[in-house]
């Protein structure tokens, strides 16, 4: 059974990760503080290495190894930013990186992982397959299992990028981060309430892929069934350590169109000139869809990752 | 008869310029290094206000006028950058700005101009009809023109991107940065050569526009014919104040394939994800295509701009 992370593993996470990691700048953007109604002040997390905070959770987990946990590789089942992170981390760490992939995941997604040096193992597209894949490997490497949300040491690191910024900008009224598995969400959840307790923590999710919003509300964990959505990296459901963290700390969870996330990703590109995935969108689509009505508050946002096929976008027909 | 603008200026640029600019960050990205061969640091001033570093020259020419003279407002013609940057800085200042600009502008730089409350004159796509309307402007306001790139204050104010580049990542061996009327570029020579005098000053052209490189080569300034480049914030020709200071401290002005210009933004849009214009992207393709060919150098690399219609993307068909 693993534990609860708690807010000194993010820091301590911090200082680990440190010499391998981006510090992300904050970024403003005074035409969409117009538009949204209330002053924002954005963590591009799309600028982090490997284009996702998701680095950041798998090179405190791979980094967290023992010397001798180390030598048997790391392991994953992921067809997303999860994958590409764990490979570059295990790779900084001098150690194999197996990755347990769909066939049919975007070629994109394979070349990134492959070119951090990782093993990819592919099966069938289902989650049976993708389970069996991974212990079929376990089993035979000894690899040790990162999961990409439901490990508190992924928890802890993801929860550093909202200490660097409620430390450089110490006066927010509201922090708000996009939901898939919660792992972003519950370690910019733990940060902030210890960090500053007064600010209102904020999650945002999809309504095709609301499976966050419903379990909150519920007090258990619904998984999603079937959900869809144009955040591809947003579908997953919430696990045993995210859900608590959430259940805990969030004010509540906004849930969003699919129409006002591709408004929201254009704006970003647009006017931020950032490229940012869908997923990354969704909080600013929060803000300015209308559910969760704010004015002139100050609100950290949370850009998640920027990994997107230039050759498909949404407004290109 | 306009002075040549000294470092001098450059500093009192930063200090007047400060309270309105962004001061954008210093980014890496390992996998452009290897692709390169050079340690790269990008100053992106896509992430500047406007979207290009056109804002930090023409917010200091419009805070250096008089109170008297800016009262009759500013002027120029342009349907760039430039004339959004000066929309802004006359907006910021309280003061108006006329925008001549040709009929057949694109409609997104009109409504980034008006967007800015600045006041457009329309004319024909000519030089001349658009010197005449400005003329005619000037004469019936009484604005004053602020000159795209031949101008001291305009020189100064692109020049502090270079020094906060500078101060940030003091040990450089080179500087590169894309050169149009050499504006950004000469403010960049002065700036690096004034604060660190042994690093390198390289500028970057297409070959489809290269009159700065054939102006250096031949010793005096030869304007552009009918030049053609995916480019197009770099059509324009050097200036009478800028082709000097350009002959003075560049090393050598490396020109690129249209083909090497798209390879190089594709590169930053989806490895640093960074909307990026054209223009911005020509110094990378300088490093990487070999005619300039360096290894393991550590080089500043300015990105001027980032408006770009998302609807019509280089490598979408």
């Amino acid at each position: 059974m693993k534990d609860f992370p708690s807010f000194d593993d993010i820091r301590q996470a911090a200082q680990r990760i440190k010499p391998h990691v981006h510090r992300t700048p904050i970024l403003t953007c005074e035409s969409l503080d117009r538009i949204s109604g209330c002053k924002l002040f954005f963590k591009p997390e799309n600028l982090q290495k490997v284009g996702a905070f998701k680095f950041r959770g798998a090179t405190n987990a791979v980094f967290s190894l023992s010397d001798k946990e180390a030598a048997q590789g790391v392991a994953t089942h992921s067809s997303g930013n999860h994958a590409a992170a764990l490979a570059l981390a295990a790779s900084r760490r001098g150690t194999k990186a197996h990755i347990i992939m769909p066939q049919n995941a975007p070629a994109i997604k394979k070349s990134a992982v492959l070119g951090y040096g990782a093993e990819i193992t592919f099966c069938e597209p289902t989650l049976k397959a993708r389970e069996d894949g991974l212990n079929a490997v376990v089993e035979k490497t000894g690899a040790v299992i990162i999961h990409p949300y439901n490990d508190p040491l992924v928890i802890a690191g993801q929860g550093t990028a909202a200490l660097e910024l409620i430390e450089d900008v110490p006066d927010l009224d509201a922090v708000i981060a996009p939901v898939g598995g919660g792992g972003l969400m519950s370690g910019t959840a733990l940060a902030i309430s210890a960090l500053a307790p007064r600010v209102r923590i904020i999650g945002a999710e999809p309504s095709g892929a609301d499976d966050a919003c419903r379990s909150l509300q519920a007090g258990r964990i619904i998984p999603s069934q079937n959900p869809t959505t144009i955040a591809d990296g947003l579908l997953t459901s919430l696990g045993s350590l995210t859900f608590p963290i959430l259940h805990k700390h969030l004010e509540r969870i906004v849930t969003v169109s699919e129409q006002a996330i591709i408004s929201a990703m254009r704006q970003i590109w647009e006017r931020m000139k950032l490229v940012i995935e869908p997923s990354s969108a969704v909080p600013l689509a929060a803000i300015q869809e209308g559910q969760w009505k704010q004015q002139n508050i100050r609100i950290g946002v949370i850009l998640s990752g920027g990994n997107v096929n230039l050759d498909e976008l949404p407004w290109v027909k």
